[in-house]
């Protein structure tokens, strides 16, 4: 993907422009704020372009380059799942969920429009990115794009992110063991992960075996990162997350930081980092990006 | 469709009939309550279930028999749309949009549950109507089945539904010409009818003309059954309605009723309901239920 010396430079410089390639797309495919309901699409442009490392676009577009997918697809489905990742942002910020009045470092969408706003340009995210797999400059074949929807919707919905954050709402009022945490995270942040993976092998034509394997790297990387997160909250600054940290603690929130402790956790972080970057080894040199991902993303300072 | 000696009683037995066969498809589809997300389906099921006309499913199966198509097709593209609008529902009654406490009689969703679960069941029956929509079963062409998700998408996107909900928040702040008043109402309830009746001629490999004479027929319907609604806020009792009334009046939101009166609205929502009932006709006597329903509904008592 770039023949820069130094691999962690390389990488930045790859999810840079997957982000700016990503970015670029979404911006043709959002609708333009016009007539008496502007207000709406201006709020869906504000939450998806309030920041953000593009990562759920960065793995759609990796996945699929190991398959030679045409990238221009590939934009389009990586555009698709960044719209359901802003909608649940834009959702859980709101007062009746995590009521967090910033999100990277800038007021979330109700503190900048309204509540219903938000509601609403959150409900048309989620519809756009529907609209946008299902659309024929996605994939030429019908089947295919079928199969995206069907994915997409799953991995979304009440037994995929959803459930997961039914299951985090309702975490103080249980205790949770650790494969209960597991299982919640896996829903809630590993389920749109797996689907960006799978959603590449799908569009470059891969085997059922490329898929499983693209979701057990998403499984082990999506754990890692969202351990990497928990991490944060614990033990890093509000200013240097540009978010409101400690929550998890003062909300009694079961983590792996919590059962395990930093250093358990950090390890176990390790661990999955390396079986996620092993397993994609395999497809070689063209995986390089993806392979790497994982040991960047928890070595991250923020 | 029936041989009832009076059209209004064979008209309400194929309502009761749609409903019930849509009922069914939906408590078959809806996701089984389990595991520690199980609130959030038990939520989607007290929305889904806690009434209604089922209006839009009507709409489908009517629209789907005048082509013929199979009716396990069709009952599945009602069970879609049915969810679809119920999310829109559960989400609309939410405290920073209508605030509303009751719905057909019956607590609302955020008032049975509470308002981070009616946000997420919300998301959870939007996704799944694209889910229900993308599978197999729905059609054995995918390309049909894309159709259809992607005019769902757009009827209920930024630029249909979605964009007349933000319409109508905004009404209270803003003078609306009469065509405006119709452009909102036009979006944000007529969107889904017209999808509805689109929809079945698509299942049923109506024509170009079919789809378009049936959208007509849907607008058309929809802004007389829209006049029809506003008319109850003003006439009727909140115990006849089964729901808060004259909520638009306190609001100083512009109606057809409020622009032309009583009587100048009544007569408008006639006009439309033969307007709607003469374009199906030409369908011949399997279309009778579509053209009886315009003239029952604006007569309704509720």
């Amino acid at each position: 993907m770039n023949d820069h010396a130094d691999p962690v430079a390389g990488l930045k410089q790859t999810l840079a422009e997957a982000a700016r390639q990503t970015d670029q797309t979404l911006a043709e495919i959002l609708p333009a704020p016009t007539g008496l309901h502007a207000r709406v699409q201006e709020a869906m442009r504000y939450a998806v372009f309030a920041g953000g490392k593009r990562l759920r676009p960065f793995l759609v577009l990796s996945s699929a380059a190991l398959f030679g997918a045409p990238q221009a697809r590939a934009l389009r489905v990586a555009a698709a799942i960044e719209a359901l990742h802003t909608y649940s942002l834009v959702h859980d910020d709101l007062p009746c969920m995590d009521d967090d009045d910033l999100r990277r470092g800038q007021p979330t969408t109700h503190r900048k429009f309204d509540e219903a706003t938000a509601v609403l340009a959150g409900d048309a995210l989620l519809t756009l990115s529907f609209e946008i797999l299902a659309h024929p400059d996605t994939h030429p074949d019908a089947e295919v794009r079928c199969q995206l929807v069907a994915l997409l919707a799953k991995a979304g919905g009440s037994e995929g992110m959803i459930g997961g954050q039914m299951m985090d709402i309702d975490a103080p009022n249980r205790e949770h063991t650790p494969d209960e945490v597991i299982l919640l995270q896996r829903m809630k942040t590993g389920a749109l992960f797996e689907f960006s993976c799978e959603a590449g092998a799908i569009l470059g034509g891969g085997t059922i075996e490329d898929r499983q394997r693209l979701r057990g790297y998403a499984r082990d990387f999506g754990l890692a990162f969202q351990i990497t997160d928990d991490l944060i909250d614990v033990t890093s600054s509000a200013e240097a997350a540009g978010k409101a940290v400690g929550k998890d603690q003062d909300q009694g929130k079961a983590t792996l930081v919590s059962i395990h402790g930093v250093e358990g956790a950090r390890r176990q972080a390790e661990e999955l980092a390396a079986a996620a970057a092993d397993a994609v080894a395999v497809y070689g040199p063209v995986a390089e990006p993806l392979r790497l991902l994982p040991y960047y993303l928890i070595g991250r300072e923020t």
